[in-house]
């Protein structure tokens, strides 16, 4: 049997001030730090020893990663930083106050945007501060991969070939995997483990804390499914 | 031209405490800790952007490394972790304070350990809890690699091709390489690419702060070497 952690990054800088955040790549905040140790501990206290560790290119998800395996006493285990894990990408809402947004574009649209399966945020400009075009960790990448705006189709869509192609031949090939990463790149994953419908992934949360766990069969059967710690 | 930076982790708990560490797996120290924020500040005021970042798998490196790409605001560049990075295995010495060292084995002996190039300090017990056999992060390996005690030779003879399989290969595709490790393993790589002799490298000393540089041309000569904000 293989264990699979999720650990969705700890509450960032954002998060606590109610901001879309999307790529930009905002730190976590204190408390979103401690739920970055905290995990490591529950980790710990599970007994649980992990192979490899994926997580995003953004700070929040990777300083979460480093956390949980160093409070761990894993932190010699490989990490693998993939832009696939990333969030959503916000597009234009990307900084702007959820309240904001909703006097801007009224609450139908916003909660649209947030709650909807394909409708895509307005685009964000390329001269913006937080573009991933120019930015140099997207680099290497095909210009038509980096988003300026992303859904959650999308967002499933540029995450699967990850798990097909990283994950889940780590997890046949017997080896614990701890993914810390964001809420719809976490999301993605669930609806591939879970064979979840486009209308069913919608209303599920992750959590920033604490870490959800897949135990599987040789098959990739879920076998079990809990939260860290409950 | 391509940089390569060398940071020797800063100090850990166990040079405070005048310990030999080698391959125990001790934290860095408050001082140590702001050693590699003041590492990574370095870094972004000279403006260095690295491609690939290699470390060692003891934790007193792995921090260095994660903290000095987090200070210079490149917490996303890939890490790699290898144990051929790791410090020189110190054998029986580990854990020993060097003063207490000094009174059981006699100065002489224990400065010939030190400093000499090829003679072992005593082995290891395989029971000892800090010996590197039975630890899972070694449990990939073939058994005949995984030592009780090293001497410089043998560091140097396990580092190397660690350069020639992965460092240099970077470099020479033109890209931007940290390497977070320690003394010892430091050594291997700076007498590699000097062409030092056996008995030149001895004499070598690598501080935990500030980090060295090595500008290289294309066909990897050193045009220039110096240390961070200095």
């Amino acid at each position: 049997m293989v264990k699979l952690v999720f650990a969705r990054h700890g509450q960032s800088e954002w998060n606590l001030a109610n901001l879309f955040t999307g790529w930009a790549d905002v730190d976590l905040s204190e408390e979103g730090t401690q739920q970055a140790i905290d995990a490591g501990k529950l980790i710990k206290e599970a007994g649980i020893e992990f192979d490899i560790a994926y997580t995003s290119v953004l700070k929040r998800a990777i300083k979460t990663t480093n956390l949980a395996l160093e409070y761990s006493d894993q932190l010699w285990v490989p990490v693998v930083k993939s832009w696939r894990l990333n969030e959503r990408h916000y597009g234009g809402l990307t900084g702007l106050n959820k309240a904001d947004a909703a006097v801007k574009y009224g609450d139908d649209q916003v909660h649209t945007w947030r709650r909807s399966y394909d409708v895509l945020p307005p685009a964000m400009a390329r001269d913006d501060e937080n573009s991933a075009h120019g930015d140099r960790r997207y680099a290497a990448l095909q210009d038509s991969l980096v988003p300026d705006a992303e859904n959650l189709k999308v967002t499933l869509e540029r995450a699967l070939p990850f798990w097909e192609d990283e994950i889940a031949p780590a997890l046949k090939d017997g080896k614990n995997v701890f993914v810390g990463a964001h809420g719809n790149s976490i999301r993605a994953l669930v609806k591939q483990i879970e064979g979840l419908g486009d209308d069913e992934i919608v209303g599920v949360e992750i959590p920033n804390f604490p870490p959800l766990v897949y135990d599987f069969d040789e098959n990739l059967n879920v076998v079990d499914k809990y939260y860290l710690g409950k």
